[in-house]
């Protein structure tokens, strides 16, 4: 669901210098050598079952016709995924939770003045592609509008975003009872009406600018890979990083008999009219527009002048209808019970719903997931047979915002709590470079895999090859000469955006998210062009990553299946989290700074001299000065931290040979220790999202915020707040240290 | 003729700091505190004889008609303004020059292949300009394109500059034998041919993307200010950064006598046939173009997918055939002598021919000039009597490159050089902020003649006003707070783009240069729209802003013409020297750096790796690895300098008082200093360009290069060279270093 963009999560601080070294023969983290010799062989086996043909059949299937949540494609692609896991040898079935789900009834956009214009929100079918033209498509629109009946006067907005309004702020433009244009980008989409809202506007229309999606990236399709005029983006627009899921069962699975709220009650359905148009519909609406020229970073690409309008001049009228109908989601659950260890499980999960056909998003990942069941399947027929559990999950509703994977997880969240080791996310998959993000104490264990699997392209591992567009990407020579040098895969950090967040944010399992991209752009996503047509001439056209991916995931999901010691390492997490807590430091004080400077500036008459007197440009309002923060207690944990991490990992090298059923207590408190950083009462406004140290931006939508209840307290000036959660940071840190401490008690003892 | 950007001449560079504090009343830079008081009160009868309407009709009735050099229209301006300069009193005359002047004959421009199109090249008129229709425009083309006749492959080259081509290699698309089309921005015009036909290109077509200048930045032309589809740029292409003036005449005056060299000899004419379009025009043929889709920074914003071409799918043929004509340039020149030392010049110029009508370019300036012209008349007539001789001039043929200015210094040198205490420039004038460029000795006089105005649209000094732009855009919370601390004005380097160049750079005369702008924003630079109509639209509505220019021109003047001690502070020149100085040291490490990483990237394969197989793209030459440079000598000079100049300044203060007479040895050492740093030989490949300091740049055009022999060896990778230029610029400053000191004495001597 979440568009990939592998190539701005280069991450370049430097971490985890520490770790270099260990990647020779027949060392496996977390394995003894005879084990690891045993593991190498297995996964030599598992590649070769990995077929690239199989894939691409995959996906051609699982694409052929519109399946979203819902809908009898939907139920038919569920069906066919469950009956491939039995043909693999799983143990598997269908878990079916009860979901809203909002469909178009009524979709109207007019222009009514200085012209009229009506829009078309109308996609094209083209021979190009085969299935472009299909019954059962989803029509254009966002999951979670509100129903509703507007006319007002248009300003646009630029993206929609927090800088956006306090630009609009100081042009003295007000969006209140009136309707805003945003185009798509540098956020999630729900963030836009959910600020547009905010700020008092009655309607919002997100449309794609051809600058980010269209023509100004390269041709349009079907003659090349982007958006053409009518190419629409659907998706959802609910609060989600309030909570994600169902919007009337949160914090429990929508059972059948699940105890809902009522629609009114969900707090995450938009409360205003939102549609999206693609930029055919949006160039009549913009061309109307009249008043202040848009600043600079605000233009797009339309052969126009940008304007803010918000004048009087350019009238819309948005109407939206929709059936809020409770519908089935099928969950594929497959599972191959663990020998040693059966509950202790690894969960490995893609979704199967898609917009349209989804050919790329998410059929690409689930065809690589398919591909590694099978592979496990015919290795355990042939007498492998995993130490701990596999649990294979294929999503329902992810589009609509995580419904299947949030509903299992918190149908099972008890079960969970207990058993799971991890969890393992996919989702669109294509040509490109290594992307991996998640959990900070993996990285050594990603990094190890992630010099083992060699890029289809070039001679390199995924590992090299992404090391060397890191470095070649860098700004600088100091940080090219820094990218270079990078011996460890830098791991991003997980906001939202795809099924992990349920498992990570809600329940603090230990995950991780793959993926492969950065060669596959394009403009199919979310509409009838995500294609199978469209997939084999721009996205993997011999589905050769699809391999590259179930190498990746295949070696991730069958070590931590057979770790001796589960190859947790808490000292990249320390170097992490001291990292955020830096970021979080430096940016307390970097505002004191610009408020103290933007002061004087005021009192200077700075602004009133600087700006055009033809222009009615508002003063900024003076800003507060920042007070005294004191991070000290948080340091100190974050001190201790590293000193027990240091010496658990030192415990944990040494333990690697000794037998098993000894160390079940041990690998029991490791993965089970990053639960210590929930937060026990939630983030603040939003209390679904427990992490300390990972969560969706409540104004980036899938972008991640670090150290959250920090970060976004300083960012929004809440200084009390702040202080309040550096201290919940801080006795969630000295939890972890505490788990750890107990580990390295035990391991002692063995 | 140089497009304005006052709002990038932003220097935050921190100098002069211990130059606050001196701007109490009665206290003048240069002048006894009874001197002071006299020349305040000059000053304010001066101010009172300004009149916005006396400059507004001047606009209009010299921009009434089409008025470039060699026209019929252009020797009736400048018979006006000699008329004018006799009615003010001054004693004036015409000397005329005879130089080469190319008018088009044919012009060609057609797409052959894959359609066939041919390009209009023609302005519209329209009715809300009333001189946008006249007869006697010269077409819409560039002077000093060569004649020629070719068709070949279309390439998209961006900007045309060094970078460019260097991308274009990494893409190995080669430009050789083929027709390049640039858009225009981001350097001087005249850069694009000379580096197109370097790299092979055998012609040259340079378009106004919407983007730097159309509907991207605001309404279209009448609508609004900017460039509509048909509006096209003229200019000269002529390689003015070799020498400017007649091509035919380089180092002496163009006189009917003078010895010529043939047009071939001549090397500052283009090579290969040259027009420029507007975007009506350039759209067929960017969307015609095929292959690689441009880099992100390189797209403009036409609704086209900007690609390279150059893969022969698209053809142009391309003809220009010019008059090679020798036309009559008429300079009027008119002087006030000097009451007490007629033999010390304070020179002031602009131009009067345009490219069409030209009611900005140059005429705004020209008429603020003659405002000052007759308000100064107007106090001779009523006592005021100038210790030193005023010459005003007004240029022709400024428009082809400075043709008329740099006649008239070279035919004029030997008195120029005994006699010129300054230049003062100005061009096209507009609404907005105060920029001043030039000789760095004058930084604490600008600044203190920039504090004594006010701005016409606030309560505040141009300076003060200037000052908070600054602040306000800086970037950075510390770079706001130095600039708002700021008590001085840091005067920008001059480049060159208008008529100081023969002047500074050729001559070593301390030059000022002055203007208003950032207020102004528009399109008609070197169109048909740069007409009255327009300019009171959207330039200076009021004329306010030519009434500032004057004030601002008019005291610099009459302080230079009767200052008890030249107002040159030394001390601000060698702080600017010394900053230059670091600049280009760091610049030399910078290279050193990049080239060592650029080096280990090559070695690990960091290109290939990072690079979509599917892309043809060529890894990288091996870089050269940057020898250690010797700059110590440099460096102790210009720590001898520091104290000289030092004391120098502390000698000036206390001798305002002394009687003139006595000072007249000391003031001719003060306004002779500067020729010292003239390097007898020029700068390398263009001998004409004499000053050590600045320079416009060989890649750039107007915009300067400061210690350019230095900086662009280093730049280039010439680094024998770069050494060779160390020791010219450290003896150099060693001149000016013994120049201070003979000032020192005879300082002592009075």
């Amino acid at each position: 669901m979440k568009r990939k963009n592998y190539l701005l999560t280069v991450c370049l601080c430097g971490l985890c210098l520490l770790q270099q070294g260990h990647a020779q023969s027949n060392r496996l983290e977390g394995f003894s050598p005879a084990s690891a010799q045993k593991q190498t062989d297995l996964e030599q086996k598992f590649d070769h079952l990995l077929k690239s043909s199989s894939i691409g059949a995959n996906i051609k299937e699982l694409s052929a016709e519109p399946h979203h949540l819902g809908s009898p494609g939907g139920k038919r692609v569920a069906d066919a995924i469950l009956k491939k896991f039995r043909e693999y040898g799983w143990d598997a079935k269908i878990e079916t939770y009860q979901v809203l789900f909002p469909t178009p009834k009524t979709r109207v956009l007019e222009l009514t003045e200085p012209t009229r214009f009506s829009a078309t929100l109308k996609e094209l079918a083209v021979p190009e592609d085969a299935t472009s033209g299909q019954e059962g498509q989803l029509p254009t629109y966002v999951a979670w509008s509100a129903d509703g009946d507007v006319t007002g006067d248009l300003v646009y907005v630029n993206f929609g975003l927090p800088d956006d309004y306090k630009q609009l702020e100081k042009l003295n433009i007000d969006v209140k009872g009136k309707i805003v244009i945003a185009r798509y980008g540098h956020s999630w989409r729900g963030i836009k009406p959910k600020i547009a809202y905010e700020h008092g506007a009655i309607g919002c229309i997100i449309y794609s600018d051809p600058k980010e999606d269209g023509y100004y990236q390269g041709d349009e399709y079907p003659k090349g890979a982007f958006k053409n005029e009518y190419t629409v983006q659907r998706g959802s627009v609910m609060d989600m990083v309030v909570y994600p899921g169902d919007p009337l069962t949160p914090g429990t699975g929508s059972t059948q008999k699940a105890k809902r709220l009522t629609r009114e009650e969900a707090t995450t359905i938009m409360k205003i009219p939102v549609l999206p148009i693609g930029y055919h519909d949006a160039l009549p609406l913009l061309s109307a527009l009249e008043g202040l020229v848009a600043p600079q970073e605000w233009r797009g690409s339309l052969p126009i002048t940008y304007k803010i309008g918000g004048v009087g001049k350019a009238k819309v009228h948005l109407k939206t209808e929709f059936n809020w109908d409770i519908v089935p989601a099928y969950d594929i659950i497959a599972k191959i019970k663990g020998s040693e260890f059966p509950d202790e499980w690894v969960i490995r999960g893609n979704h199967h719903d898609a917009w349209v056909n989804g050919a790329s998003d998410p059929i690409s990942g689930q065809a690589s997931l398919l591909e590694e069941a099978k592979a496990i399947g015919q290795l355990v027929k042939s007498g492998y047979k995993p130490k701990r559990t596999l649990v294979y999950c294929a999503w329902d509703g992810e589009e609509q915002s995580l419904l299947g994977s949030t509903e299992w997880a918190e149908d099972h969240q008890n079960e969970l709590a207990k058993k799971a080791v991890t969890y393992i996310n996919t989702d669109g998959n294509g040509r490109g470079f290594f992307g991996a993000e998640g959990s900070h104490a993996f990285e050594k264990f990603v990094t190890e895999i992630a010099k083992d699997v060699k890029d289809p392209e070039t001679e390199s591992s995924v590992f090299e090859r992404r090391r060397a567009v890191d470095a070649v990407r860098s700004g600088s020579p100091k940080l090219k000469k820094e990218a270079l040098a990078k011996n460890d895969y830098s791991l991003g950090a997980l906001g939202t955006g795809s099924d992990y967040s349920a498992f990570l944010q809600h329940l603090g399992i230990p995950t991780l998210s793959f993926g492969f991209g950065g060669e596959d752009a394009g403009g199919e996503y979310h509409s009838i062009y995500d294609s199978y047509d469209n997939y084999v001439r721009f996205k993997d056209p011999g589905f050769v990553y699809g391999v590259a991916l179930s190498q990746v995931v295949g070696r991730t999901v069958l070590r931590l299946a057979d770790a001796d010691i589960l190859p947790f390492d808490y000292r990249s997490l320390q170097k992490t989290i001291s990292k955020y807590f830096q970021e979080v430091t430096h940016l307390s004080e970097q505002i004191r700074e610009e408020n103290g400077i933007e002061n004087e500036l005021i009192e200077a008459k700075a602004y009133q001299l600087a700006t055009d007197p033809q222009k009615i440009v508002v003063t900024p309002k003076g800003k507060e000065v920042v007070p005294d923060l004191d991070f000290n207690n948080l340091k100190t944990a974050l001190d201790s931290l590293q000193i027990s991490a240091t010496k658990l990992y030192e415990l944990q090298e040494q333990l690697s040979a000794v037998p098993d059923k000894k160390k079940e207590k041990l690998n029991n408190v490791l993965f089970q220790a990053e639960k210590q950083l929930l937060i026990p009462t939630g983030l603040p406004r939003r209390s679904w999202y427990k992490h300390a140290i990972y969560a969706p931006g409540f104004y980036t939508g899938y972008g991640v915020k670090t150290l959250p209840g920090i970060r976004e307290a300083i960012e929004e000036g809440h200084w009390q707040e702040t202080q309040e959660q550096i201290v919940v940071v801080t006795e969630a840190v000295n939890r972890l240290n505490k788990a750890l401490g107990s580990a390295i008690q035990i391991a002692k003892d063995i």
